[in-house]
């Protein structure tokens, strides 16, 4: 057995392993994984049911590789955003949403997926992007804890207004989706977030510090 | 025919349809109504496909009536809070959460319904959905501009500011879902909607009146 040919398996099996994935995006389009068989899953990629154990052990793992592909690039740039330049909050915000929107064109099937999942996926998949959506939560409150004005924040307070502010961006994620191919409508969704987002930081830091 | 009779007709048209919407809800438990076929929700009934037109013209149109149900009497409920004694921006808010709670656990199976459809649900569905939570957003944002301190606050601005307290209102409302049979864990989304609400409000108004 040559290095060549070595290569080329792992090569065939990572394409396989990526057929599946992309299979049970395409399947899940007018349902949910809740009701997909690996049997469908099979059939579409052309493999046997077999085959597709090779990979993953159910289609609830499927679901939960899409829920890792789908966050963890995301939560990274995030990170990178809040923590770069600190030029004020204003432009935070308008950094983090060009992010956002950046990332859920480059994988609408995916962010379609955990919009559709999140609600009426299979349990283990509906934890996994809850545990998902919390672990950016509990990372915004620790940047927030670093902007002037916290200082006299409680932890809790943090993570109440770090959960506003994520549960603004999983709804402009949804909003964009639903706007997919009306470039307008598109607009009007980073517009309004915009608002929404300095409304929340802003208006919560000045609110808190004066009580 | 006597008048008996004919009451009694009508009653068994209006339990057959209760027994339609009620199918509709329960085999969409682990899927959506967009997988659902009529033939499935006629077998549980317990009636023939034609004896399912004499009360909708299709699935979605059960969709469509269960969406009407779990929104009318909500949005009722929630403008007289808003319009009852205004002894306070955060009086308004616990109000608001306390009948969102009380609605939600009086019509658990409907939300979970509508917080599935609204994600993966069949298009009009979807769209009947964020008609009604967009029919929200309108009604409050109305009855913010009667809120002390709103009097500059352009009509876009109201918009936003009521389009956050909604989302953060759908978001309680599918915590509260998820909390279903641990009173604790329903109790923390309770104080930290009422946190989230009023740091959105009372922040929010206070921020604007500076700028």
């Amino acid at each position: 057995m040559t290095a060549e040919s070595v290569e080329t398996r792992a090569e065939r099996k990572e394409r396989t392993r990526r057929a599946i994935l992309d299979a049970a995006l395409d399947l899940t389009e007018d349902g949910t994984l809740s009701t997909l068989s690996l049997r469908q899953v099979a059939k579409q990629v052309g493999i046997v049911p077999t085959a597709f154990y090779r990979h993953f052990a159910s289609v609830d793992e499927v679901g939960l590789a899409l829920v890792d592909e789908s966050f963890a690039s995301l939560r990274a740039l995030l990170r990178e955003v809040r923590q770069g330049p600190v030029d004020g909050a204003a432009q935070i915000v308008d950094r983090s949403i060009d992010t956002l929107v950046a990332h859920v064109h480059r994988h609408r099937a995916h962010f379609r997926f955990i919009a559709r999942e999140r609600a009426a996926g299979p349990l283990a998949v509906r934890m996994a992007i809850r545990h998902e959506i919390e672990l950016c939560e509990r990372e915004l409150a620790t940047d927030l804890a670093l902007l002037p004005g916290t200082a006299a924040w409680s932890s809790d307070d943090l993570r109440v207004l770090s959960g506003l502010i994520v549960t603004s961006m999983v709804s402009t994620a949804e909003a964009l989706l639903g706007a997919e191919g009306r470039p307008e409508a598109e607009q009007q969704v980073v517009r309004t977030a915009r608002t929404q987002l300095r409304m929340l930081l802003i208006g919560a830091l000045n609110w808190h510090s004066r009580t």
